[in-house]
């Protein structure tokens, strides 16, 4: 269905490479499938390389040895992950991982030849490095929201956001992937969303959530 | 007492610079004091441009509208602050603060002067990326701790720190002060000041605090 050489010119980088390079891209990738739940890497001790989606979506998280885990960002269709790159990236050093959100199709970059290219190329390694200050911007968003912010307008801000980039207002998910998503317990996930229908705000039934009053969830962000 | 075009030689991109260039960073850069408390720039509203600091320390925070602040990272003699820059980095769309913990000497450089730089130079763009990544990592590694970490053990591992970068076991600071580089409220660091001072790991009195068993504070890290 996808065709490697094709796929692999969705990198940001691919239009800064020599002929060469592009040749040492193709043959350092390849086109993987990730079942939903799946962790793409470990970051420090499986390192897969940088990674571009070419369907599906994938979930960047932060845990501790609690397994208590807290989202940083969603990457959609054409994002590329970039942590996973971590072992050649000596300015990461702590460990984030990446789990597959919906079954979803990668094309990943041997991080050796990645590290080759860098070396080589002042230009790629730019882009690679605004791509991470980007990543960076979308950390320190998640994670000033959830250090100051009450959890409602998190809510409100996941359930408009959901909106926006699908364009739908109702959506199967249940109160433990709202948790996942929010980074918050499913019982505090679960009473925000009744407190919501409540309220006229939402819908929900078992798995099932439908959007009624979207202003009123832009108003609460 | 310090000598400008000497000055911006510390920039870590320097060495980059095109005999213009350097011309050009040197008029657009300037030696200014700072006094302790001091706010160096709200990142959004006042973009000061990057600086090198040639003398003291300063600390990169966020806030929120409550006055409730994190401290994110400490910077110190030689190294740059950039996220002051965040007006010409359209790839950092978060709000942090720099607060002057020491009095201060920094040499600032105009955003625009360097914006001009990073389109013409990417070596100095990929300098200037790679250290924001490396914020990066000193970003998330202190938010890890603080949403993951038990408080004593951050304490722990303030109190080490601060003992490898200067070599002394004693020195000056109160509890607020400890508990804002600890990001914490002053009575949660009193109270595990006085935990610790119980407990014969450190002694403290008002305004000083000597650290005793450097060991035991090592091994709660």
């Amino acid at each position: 269905m996808y065709e490697k050489t094709t796929a692999i010119q969705g990198f940001p980088f691919y239009k800064y490479l020599t002929d060469d390079q592009k040749e040492m891209l193709a043959n350092n990738s390849e086109i993987k499938t990730y079942k939903k739940g799946e962790v793409i890497t470990g970051l420090i001790n499986h390192c897969v390389g940088p990674f571009l989606i070419l369907q599906g979506e994938v979930r960047a998280i932060i845990d501790d040895e609690n397994f208590r885990e807290i989202t940083l960002f969603l990457l959609r269709e054409n994002e590329i992950g970039l942590l996973s790159a971590a072992c050649v990236l000596e300015h990461i050093t702590f460990d984030a991982k990446f789990v597959v959100e919906t079954d979803s199709v990668l094309v990943t970059a041997k991080s050796c030849a990645i590290k080759k290219i860098m070396e080589a190329n002042a230009e790629v390694r730019c882009v690679i490095f605004e791509t991470l200050t980007d990543r960076f911007s979308l950390c320190m968003t998640t994670l000033h929201g959830l250090l100051f912010t009450r959890y409602e307008r998190r809510m409100a801000a996941f359930l408009v956001e959901r909106y926006v980039y699908t364009g739908e207002t109702e959506f199967d998910t249940t109160q433990e992937e709202i948790a996942k998503m929010t980074s918050s317990a499913r019982e505090v996930a679960g009473k925000t969303i009744r407190q919501f229908a409540k309220d006229g705000i939402v819908e929900y039934s078992r798995g099932k959530i439908k959007l009624i009053d979207i202003n009123k969830l832009k108003d609460m962000m």
